[in-house]
């Protein structure tokens, strides 16, 4: 395999492990050190341990399912629906793959917003 | 190069005529067909000349910075930081390469929210 499907595949691991709740698993796609960051609330997680314990004590019976998926050979950027309570969210995470474990994540969560006034004529609503 | 090589150029090349408001060297990167979409406002622009305008009438003196830029062999990721009239914001775009021109765009625009509340203690905020 080349690196970017190694990385694919790590970057679908970490998904797939996360969603099963299966700690063990997704402990082994990230590295010892790594960093959590959500910019849009300047909040951040550090270290492995920490970091499994921010996921596993997230509350609600939450599930994600990847939208798209895209991996280069230094990192990967994913797309997911995350559901929870009725709720459905779009998430976006960028990942920095070394030593193939992740070692850092920036995590988005871009939400409706209402259109501002366009001067193109061309922007239709669906 | 590789097709992932390639992409990454045109991407680029997509980026850096953007911000130049080169909009011949911008349209040699999109398809004829090209599909624009903000999912967060549900707005969608359609065709090479509609988003063009879309493009070419945004007001102000922007401009973009690409902060981060993902390629594979059918699309991309990029994040960039967009600054207008003393504003900064990010913006995520998913890209859909076919036959060497990009022909589907997906728009991101996560804004700052207020953090919710953590059950894990170990959330730094910086």
């Amino acid at each position: 395999m080349t690196a970017s499907e190694d990385n694919r595949d790590l970057v679908a691991r970490y998904y797939h492990s996360l969603n099963a709740r299966d700690w063990e698993a997704f402990k082994r796609t990230l590295a010892g050190n790594v960093v959590y960051e959500i910019p849009q609330t300047r909040e951040r997680v550090c270290g492995l341990a920490n970091y499994v314990d921010f996921n596993a004590t997230f509350p609600g019976d939450w599930t994600l399912e990847v939208v798209r998926l895209i991996t280069d050979d230094v990192g990967a950027a994913g797309q997911v629906t995350f559901r929870v309570g009725g709720q459905e969210m779009t998430g976006i995470s960028f990942f920095t793959i070394e030593d193939g474990k992740i070692s850092h994540i920036t995590d988005f969560w871009p939400e409706p917003y209402a259109p501002p006034e366009r001067l193109s004529h061309w922007v239709e609503r669906y």
